[in-house]
């Protein structure tokens, strides 16, 4: 029997893991923490890029895996899935008998990690609450925020709203974003592409020559407005199709409208042949920031254009709402869903390239590491109360 | 087809009734609004007191019942309960289709109703956020702000609270609570006595004399302590056995540990013969306050000696963490778990009986009335954001 | 109030409806039956063909819907389906309150269907009883068959073995297979090809002459192999590609293992950019017959090809061990999985092809009529002993 | 790494511990065998006697213990406690990785149990098919049957039952029943009571002298009829009090309709003070079958008057149709629910007290080790099909 703090991570989407890998590495390697790594939810499940077979050639041993998706490609199963995930977390959290839980970010099963646990009466641990976005992560961010015991925040910013919504002081920290981790490990490299994304990824459509300028587009369907995902994601393919550079487009996560979105890609490959768009279903977090770092501009609507882009200084148009609120740096113009405002802006933002400086917002590089720490010495209860 | 609001309210537990009872009386009446009750959870069990038979003889229709708690005596059957909850109520929403959903307060499986719809994207009504407890409510009633898009708020220091986690002001309403329009129709009434207690629900135990003095006591087991559930029961039958005045104790409701509370109520059962406590079940919540309006004294930890007692004026011990932290009157003394202390205030409270003033902390007793005409004029929508 | 008996039909998949679509026309249009039709797991989801987009446009109304299919690709969510299947075919019925509850054949979710109506005290009828095939389906089939309490089967042989296996005769009926009447239809019209496959139903792949010979695979995963799925599905491939003749090849249905053969094909659509083979993902039973009764030969292993192309003189080879016990006629060839005995044996069919007699093993073309005839006369009891 | 194979038994209920204990004993101390104890359902809950505890204290490992008891006292939560112990179970069989998994008998339960290792791919024996008795187990019974590889059977008649229903030879072994393993090593004993049952298991009611004459009740409610429950335990109520002999009542087990049960006999309590009755709630098999041995006779609906009784030469008198057509011997006599009858019967069987032989029925007492070395020794394989 050992005594260190059994600390047990539940990742159930891919850009989630990118989130916290540089946490999972520390906690393994702390001297005072025991590592379980619970996976579930899309993470596991091929077309959505099977995070799980990421995780484990990274080195990870998962411990346990929760299928939980329930398919329906409506709102409905997300709340079923969201239900199915509270089952099986609880017994996980029961044969696993967990120290601590983690629950990362945003994305709606998250909260179902986190009843789990504090149902059970075991210590909740939130990564990157406080930020401000809108579409129902809004909702589950900040009901994640009230449910855990302590709060492991991306910027200053994040700690002063967690604090305003009634969470203890001594309950929040500033770690920045592990996701920045993987940024700066990547931009102290050398700028030489060291691996062969066609080879080792696949995808589909146009080829790719790395060493030509290229653009990057992550459009997620939005969950609130899901019937609109299938004109959304043509306004943007338009937007690509008339810009005429080669560009690497990254499938989208499971969200109900998943489908609207794919149904427009399939419809723009059948129908333009010549286009220079490659479509990859899923890439390891480093080799995905590598090719990010040498992207001229990432256009779409992912965090990581507002996140990791800010460390890197690569330009970014984001595009409708999913981001709204979002703190942001200098690297970010918005646009409509409108191919024409999204076209006009890729070309501004490609003169950029280059040109930005490292904005510190999201982190400096080390949050893995100081979420590790402050897991390790905080001292837990499962009890609170509104400051206020 | 109807152009009225289609308001769904999900009832779950025998204590939540009390607390939307008129509400429901309203919404049913409303020009604008059409009802649609569910029950579910502890609400349909015999062994809870089945809330359901009471709505009905109230004249309810029950549109939908949801069965949906898991047996297990232990904190992993809440989480489990939960996650069916949610299951069954989407389920739910999807056949009944509503514009508007209701959850009321802060028991563990309202967070089900609340997750159910905000993912279908249908509006969350959130009845009595912003109050202030402990122990796992104060997690559930915080996350329920977090996701609901209007608050029906019991007073003013709750619409300050919600206000200051972060909600629009303009989706904050004060209202009053509920109960407390139980209340006010009671103490409106002759001090008589009109209807029979013993035959009409039952009980075991001593026989009571309703025109003698009188206690009442109602103790819930407090989960994240539930251990300690029959050890703090025993404490304060022990209190009520030494001053041996005759008693009404209300059975706990379905929280993890209600079977340490109920191990120590039939062990005290059997040892005793000669006890003056009757034990109940369950009962209207008008015949419940009638009997509580005369009451010399309320003993436990019942929000309702806080709230409805507040009203009345009758005086309370309150025992124990659960009610820790709740906006309370006058009428409220507390006690540690200990029998001779307990012993000690409630004689120091019975003195007290008659003699206080009404206090409108929790509302003037049109709270139901005023609940339903904000779900029928309010504007709602699903998208919200931080407001800092 | 309606004195007609109210009749809850459960379609699981795509193939299950062509199984029974002309008994729920029979059931809708009896005057003592009321027809509810509940639509749930992959008949619900789009890339398993969306039997529900056809159902609808087939006329019928859907009462209910069950989202109840758990991603995972593995042996684990099949059996996690089942379980949710349960919990919501057991609310539905609870709503519903049918007199008889029907269920169809032998995939894994029947006995999901099964289960809630058994354990609901509904009386069961079971479609398709009394065949022998092997993988789980054999278990699954006669698992339902110890269930019911009516049982409606396609062949004498079938009755026999119903019987045998301790259950009533009185509770036995020789209906014929609804799959046959479809057929009937088909082959009692005009030969000529009277709608537009291609313009309906897309597809991908090769161009498709219908006025030249053709061939039609549709080849499912076995479940209990389903690492082999690919191998098995790869082998089929090859042997199409060496006889090259233009083929309509169906996509195959949602059990685990679907992506083994999804990736072979996916594979060799790749690698083959001039093969003559035209994929679909689904087709109304009418027109998917239309077309069957003009093939050369139908090549894999489905039970149409033993079935429905009984009746029509269509020449099959059946691969593999999927359909190995079920009764079949002078039209089917076997062969193992292996591309050049497939190959031979296909040339060896396409010679056959119009050289066939009909053969009513499998029902004579009346069978929806004689089930809801059945349905409406039969004394009902959920009471039942084996009869040795 | 060992070679041993992994067998997975799962108890799901008090009564289905009796009917495996000795068989259980057999695995653990077999050398080619590893026994993981699945605990679940009913067996876990302190209402329903908490088998868990026993099998605990008679020092048995519980490998994993699936809590799946869906709360609502009507049949619907039987079919949703069904639902959800099938995902428990395809959780725990994931986790477990067993080379056999055993389902014993026929509690409606037990098919979750049979349908998670069948959709997995994991071998299944069954204990105790082919016997014969109505209501809802019959169809359990049977299902298990065809779903199940192995088939552990108690007696001969049981044996050609489940071959003719289309299983193969070689898969049906005749080991005798456990519980009969039970019963020999009672009868073998000393008659003296060489322990104290009030002491150990305390009971409410009348006092009981255990060198006095004493009569067994055991009744539960029949699924299928459940709203007579309360009728049908009130006339055996009135039957035993008017035969005014002391008696030892046991709790009935968890179907839907206890409550129908419970409340007769709680009313029964407190109407008749002066009755010599005793109700328990548990009792381990040793302690039952050491007091059913000295009971004059045993009356109810148990099939333990019929099995054990045989064995053990007790008389009894079985109420109504939850046993019909089981195989019994000379030792049983059979009533209405009528409490005359049953009177006059009870008198006739107490007169037979002594005078009846050992009947080997179901089994000389052997059949836990006969169990462990087929499950140890049989080729299993989990393809199979109807031999007709």
């Amino acid at each position: 029997m050992t005594n260190k703090r059994r600390v047990c991570v539940v990742v159930t989407a891919r850009p989630s893991y990118a989130r916290i890998k540089t946490a999972l590495q520390a906690i393994e390697k702390h001297p005072d923490l025991e590592l379980f790594l619970v996976v579930g939810g899309s993470a596991l499940i091929e077309r959505y890029g099977n995070a799980a077979d990421v995780i484990q050639s990274d080195g990870f041993t998962i411990s346990a895996r929760a299928y939980s998706l329930v398919e329906g490609e409506n709102l409905t199963s997300m709340a079923k899935t969201t239900g199915l995930a509270i089952m099986e977390m609880s017994n996980i959290f029961l044969n696993v008998s967990p120290d601590v839980v983690v629950t990362v970010a945003d994305r709606y099963e998250t909260l179902a990690t986190s009843i789990a646990a504090a149902y059970m009466n075991i210590p909740l641990a939130h990564v990157q609450g406080g930020e401000v976005t809108g579409s129902i992560d809004e909702k589950v961010r900040h009901a994640n925020t009230k449910i855990a015991d302590l709060h492991l925040v991306a910027s200053e910013y994040a700690r002063k709203r967690v604090i305003q919504m009634g969470e203890r002081e001594g309950s929040v920290y500033v770690t920045g974003c592990p996701s920045i981790d993987l940024a700066r490990l990547v931009s102290d490299r050398t700028p030489n592409l060291d691996f062969d994304p066609l080879g080792l990824y696949g995808g589909v459509g146009a080829d790719i020559d790395f060493t030509e300028p290229y653009l990057i587009v992550m459009q997620h369907p939005i969950t609130t407005q899901y019937e609109q995902a299938r004109f959304q994601v043509e306004e943007t393919l338009e937007a690509i199709r008339k810009i005429d550079i080669q560009t690497l487009w990254f499938w989208p996560n499971s969200d109900a409208g998943s489908d609207g979105t794919s149904k427009g890609i399939r419809s723009f490959r059948e129908q333009y042949k010549n286009h220079k768009i490659r479509f990859f279903k899923n890439m390891s977090p480093e080799h995905f920031l590598t090719i990010l770092n040498r992207a001229e501009t990432i256009v779409g609507n992912s965090s990581v254009a507002i996140r990791e882009c800010a460390y890197l200084g690569v330009p970014a148009v984001n595009i409708g709402d999913r981001q709204a609120g979002r703190d942001r740096g200098k690297n970010v113009v918005n646009s409509d869903h409108a191919a024409d405002e999204i076209y006009e802006l890729i070309k501004v933002q490609i003169a950029q390239k280059g040109k930005l400086e490292q904005d510190l917002l999201y982190g400096d590089g080390t949050a893995g590491q100081k979420i590790a720490d402050v897991i390790a010495m905080h001292e837990f209860t499962t009890e609170k109360m509104l400051t206020y």
